[in-house]
């Protein structure tokens, strides 16, 4: 468990899903907390209980126990109580007690404009808003932050409703107060005096959350670290509404790397690249391969004078090793796989390849060729590894070839496969139907070969993903199919590219159950 | 022309050419520096005349009146003579003279770690490479900046040796001493209390250059104006090395709506957006849509809670209007929002649902139940609009019918499809072949209906996004596509989803050719 010096807040699944596009299933969000959790993030605001069935959803089935986090508390979020409604009739705040979340994050309006104008009420009941449903829940056992809505707007209006409001929530017994720049509008200059200001005056610990409008959320949460916020809320990738929010990743690495506050539980932080790409990989949007510590290219170098110099001292045009956060550094001239990460890949699957410099030439090879053609290695292990045992012994992992198949889908989305197979000497063919084309042939495909691998009953397509991945210069655009596929006991991911998403798809599942054959 | 009181200084030719993936042709530099010069920008950096054959001839034909500027002047980057050679004898200094160009970028080493070691000189002699270049290029009458390499952490090192250097340059007749941090290791903080001191000791005006490896380059410079830089260095859309150089539509955004500073000529913040997009296309990347100010989901609006307060007043959730920077807000449709959003989001396409509250209900519903089937209608507008349309009037938008369609997908891709249709009282049948089966699907759709709906033959599929979406407790996984169409003109999403890719490729597709035809 973290300490609570320093609050490392993470709203990825609330604040964060506001992002055009992001639509998570329940399962996504227990998945999400998970990665979360792993990059050690003290608290993790998990949505809106009462609000959105989702998230009541959600919330319940991480209290029955499919979230066991090592690091992080979870959070639930909602409103103060409606303006002229008890506290107790609420059936809003009822809803947060039944997250049985032991931490809530309430929010607030505290530019006397929203109050008047949104909320349409006094600014009288809206301290009373914030004071009633505060005590309400403390008194229920439940820890609570204040989520003071467009603080730094109302700032502006009038300097002081705001700290009236924090004060009301602390003598109710909140813990934090969170300065929020909703419509993100403010610079850090302006966040540095704010907070200052309000650090010296309000007697409430502070927090800060931040919006990217200006193109300075992670700047703004930084300055409002330094005076004197101890309480950071951000989310993966700085998903959310518009510009997005302040990406956790750049605050971390800011506050860790480069102020020198010992926010992560130890050996936290060279995960984050994994769990950046992890989190964009289950939110289907591409990693943005230009964030800073976690992008892809984050520490690429092109200019030939980059690189000579890089040659004398890495750091001369890097800010910090890439390691420390995960990452590595990429010249890119030439540009794809070298044989190092081959063999370091090789090495994490099980195989040594250090006495087969033949096999890493070849895999290097292969690999260079199909990432030019669309084709990524990087989320499909389980190809991974065949391509190399394929390269070590072409027929051990070989027990089936493919002679054809051939699938029709007709409207309402009905289909029908034919796979046709030489198992040994033997030829097969299994005809199937299915709700979708590739649930067809991945019937077909394991019917065919159900005699001789009695296993593969056991097998089950879990998650398919498809993504159009522009071609080349000049060339057409293909799709890129990945399959995670289980045997109950573990999980393996597959890869397929073609033009044609069943083709694709089928190099993805030929694969899968490949390697379900291991 | 731009005054010379502040210079908003581009570099997306030279410096934002080393982004990942970037690759200019002369004329797409050409291309570049005319929107450059739209945006009002003082300076345009072109390249490294000499360094690199392309940026020769980039300023030989600009130079020849290929490039008619109206705000911005033309700069020519290079390098210090060499250590040990005369600056007569320097061929890249010659060739800054032959380029033609009025102002020259030196950069200079300003760090003596790389002065020894990566340039492997002494201090005094760097000293001189820049005193001699700096005063034979004056000499010239050519205007002289010099880029202070690695400023910040040279400064941590030895923080006299940078002033010295920017006293030098001063001496000899440079007129701008740009701090640049190199690696982009800064926050705010820093640059403020470094800008702020050497002001107070060097004799020069002060520029900045910063990248985006903290994710604080926007507020590195923006925070070093406010410290008395009067230079401000950027690229379109934060292009460059790395995790990027500040984006400069982020840096003029900050320094004319949040710092009161009017750096652009009149009526040219209106065009930041178009400038954006447009220099996107030429460097052939995907916008960033969620960029501040000029990305598409920069005033985008998920959660019913701000809709409705949107209704209310417009900036109660945005920072500004967003028509200043030629952009404009969208509300997404989604199971968060309510009556407000559809009604906002059927004005926003031109349809007025205000005395249609029967509609609105009916499309709220709609879109509850499909959302909670896995569609989804916040990023497929077109595919909204039909269903708000077929609400209004059940026959206005289905100029036929299908009857049925089957599509047969074998290995190798190939994929042959046939649709059979009603276009009014005549049946009509088409079979086409594609490279798979959506493609297949595609050009059947719009054969059959060619005698008809002549118009289909300029519509073309641009993108093709498929995402698994697990269903609710229970059901069955569904699959979502969405389909970007283009008549040459302008672009539409739509959206279809069902279990099978196919049928959920053929909804989208018939959506997609349904819009095409109003």
């Amino acid at each position: 468990m973290q300490t609570d010096a320093f609050h490392v807040f993470d709203t990825t699944l609330r604040d964060g899903a506001q992002r055009e596009g992001i639509t998570y299933s329940v399962a996504d969000k227990l998945a999400v907390a998970r990665l979360l959790d792993q990059l050690g993030v003290g608290f993790i605001e998990g949505g809106w209980p009462g609000a959105m069935p989702k998230d009541t959803d959600f919330f319940a089935r991480a209290a029955d126990g499919e979230l066991a986090l090592k690091n992080a508390v979870l959070v639930a979020f909602g409103a103060t109580r409606k303006a002229g409604v008890r506290v107790e009739d609420d059936a809003q705040v009822q809803a947060l007690l039944d997250s049985r979340a032991s931490v809530i994050t309430l929010v607030a309006k505290s530019s006397v404009w929203h109050v008047e104008q949104a909320l349409r009420t006094t600014r009288e009941e809206n301290l009373a808003m914030v004071r009633d449903t505060v005590a309400f829940l403390v008194a229920e056992g439940r820890r609570v932050f204040v989520d003071c809505e467009h603080f730094f707007d109302g700032y502006a209006l009038d300097r002081d409703y705001g700290v009236r409001l924090l004060d009301v929530a602390a003598a109710a017994g909140a813990d934090v107060g969170v300065l929020c720049d909703t419509n993100g509008g403010m610079l850090p200059m302006g966040v540095h005096d704010v907070v200052t200001d309000v650090a010296s005056r309000a007697g409430i610990r502070l927090g800060i959350h931040t919006q990217d409008d200006t193109g300075c959320a992670v700047a703004n949460t930084l300055a409002a670290v330094d005076a004197g916020a101890t309480h950071a809320q951000g989310t993966a990738n700085g998903y959310g509404e518009r510009a997005g929010n302040a990406n956790i990743f750049s605050v971390i690495g800011g506050l860790v790397l480069k102020m020198g506050r010992d926010v992560l539980p130890d050996g936290c932080l060279a995960e984050m690249q994994r769990i950046s790409h992890a989190i964009a990989e289950i939110a289907n949007l591409a990693q943005d391969t230009h964030a800073p510590y976690v992008g892809a290219a984050a520490f690429a170098h092109k200019a030939g004078l980059h690189a000579s110099a890089i040659k004398v001292a890495p750091l001369m045009y890097n800010h910090l090793d890439p390691e420390v956060v995960g990452n590595r550094q990429r010249i890119l001239v030439t540009e794809m796989a070298g044989r190092a990460s081959v063999e370091l890949k090789a090495r994490e699957l099980g195989i040594e390849l250090a006495d087969r410099p033949d096999v890493v030439s070849a895999v290097v090879e292969i690999v260079k060729e199909r990432e030019a053609a669309g084709w990524s290695y990087e989320s499909a292990d389980a190809s991974f590894e065949l391509l190399i045992r394929d390269q070590l012994d072409p027929d051990a992992v070989a027990p089936f070839t493919v002679e054809s198949y051939r699938v029709i889908s007709e409207d309402e989305g009905s289909a029908e496969a034919r796979v046709k197979l030489a198992v040994g000497e033997r030829k097969v063919i299994a005809i199937r139907e299915g709700n979708g084309p590739v649930n067809a042939l991945d019937r077909a495909l394991r019917r065919a070969l159900r005699r001789d691998y009695p296993q593969l009953r056991g097998l089950q397509l879990t998650d398919y993903k498809v993504r159009i991945m522009p071609g080349a210069q000049g060339t057409e655009a293909v799709t890129r199919v990945l399959i995670e596929t289980t045997n109950g006991e573990r999980e393996w991911t597959t890869v397929g590219v073609h033009a044609s998403v069943i083709e694709a798809s089928w190099l993805a599942l030929h694969d899968a159950v490949r390697y379900g054959l291991l």
